[in-house]
């Protein structure tokens, strides 16, 4: 039997003032700090002593996943840092909160926008200045790869062919496996391990800092699910998220 | 013309207490945390865009690391983590405070395995609790690789090859490297950089979180050397560390 767990970073600065961020790195709070921590001690817990670990290259993912390894006296050990598993790219919704997106483009359009599957958002142009070749951890990436606004459906598609080649191989040989990615990204991961359909996935809401633990087949199956932590806690935290005007992403 | 920047690790809390500290994965003090800081501010300053790290698997020195990265929005880049970075292993010493030890073995005893370039401490042996095979970060040496108590020269003896191997080839690459390690190990690489002899590395101290920029030709010869900071504070740092009796390694 294998396992792996997901953990969503924990409370971000933009998540606070609602504003739409995918790709843009903006830090923990310090509510998030403790999240991660508290995700760290609950890992303890159990214990899942983690062997290597998956993040993106966005610093609110790699935080959590340090003070996770941290609390775990597991620093040491290797970390792979990905694009692929960076949150859902926004295109020109990023950096815009509730209020700001809405006055712009209509409630409407942005509630399309941001529960739809395969709508993507309104897309950056190449002399924005969040065009993410501009960045240099994004100046290895083709034209090809570069997302100037993505839909839920274009992040599954990088998402889970990372998954496939990087992840899986590590839990098949038997490594304790941690991913600590985004909203956006471990929707992806969900959706492909539980065989969720394109419009139910669009209501998985995932908590922030909660382990979710899978045990899996060796066909990577999922035999069981469990979100570690106090029952009403997590289903709080739930809560939160799967209301629209409390979180974006 | 190449560049390197080695950094030692902030100030630890065995480092504060006088303690032989070794292999015995301690953490930093708060001070530790925020001399990282600043040599991150002084890395930012120049301005050196690191693209790669190196670093030990003691989170001293991997805490550090993480630090200055932060400071310059770099957490994203790879970074390496390899024992072989770690600082000489003190066998039968680690723990023990300047006066245990003095007390232990006496003064004379101390101040030779301490100050000698080929005398190896007291080694520890399969049954101490500190036999590093015990801990999984090192589950995979050969009993050959496993040090047990290892004088300055042996330290060198595995520091020098990873060097050679694994961080000359991105230095040659073009890669602006990171090294931040421990004060034996940087000795090494040091002595091998410097050419400098068997007698006179004994007396190289290196202060904590002082970013020591190298300017290398193709050979990996230095053409300059150079303390970033200002050169009262490194000065003090220096002076502190030459002094036996303020800090241990």
């Amino acid at each position: 039997m294998y396992k792996v767990v997901l953990v969503r970073h924990g409370e971000s600065l933009w998540n606070q003032e609602n504003r739409f961020t995918g790709w843009t790195d903006v830090d923990l709070t310090e509510k998030g700090v403790q999240e991660a921590i508290k995700a760290g001690e609950l890992l303890k817990q159990v214990p899942y002593e983690i062997d290597v670990a998956f993040t993106s290259v966005l610093k609110r993912a790699i935080k959590t996943l340090h003070h996770i390894l941290d609390v775990n006296d597991l620093l040491w050990i290797p970390i792979y840092k990905h694009w692929k598993l960076n949150e859902r790219h926004y295109g020109a919704l990023q950096g815009l909160n509730k209020q700001e997106t809405a006055d712009k483009y209509g409630a409407e359009q942005v509630k399309i926008w941001r529960r739809s599957y395969d709508v993507p958002p309104l897309q950056i142009t190449a002399d924005d200045e969040r065009y993410p070749q501009k960045d240099k951890r994004y100046g290895q990436l083709t034209e090809q790869e570069i997302p100037l606004g993505e839909s839920l459906k274009d992040t599954i598609a990088r998402v889970v062919p990372y998954w496939e080649a990087e992840i899986v191989p590590q839990i098949k040989a038997g490594k304790k496996v941690l991913v600590v990615a985004h909203g956006n990204s471990l929707r992806a991961l969900m959706k492909v391990l539980e065989n969720i359909s394109d419009e139910d996935i669009i209501d998985l809401n995932i908590p922030t800092a909660v382990p979710i633990m899978y045990e899996l087949d060796e066909n990577m199956t999922p035999l069981r699910r469990e979100f570690l932590g106090d029952r009403k806690g997590v289903q709080e935290k739930i809560d939160v998220v799967a209301n629209p005007s409390k979180i974006m992403e």
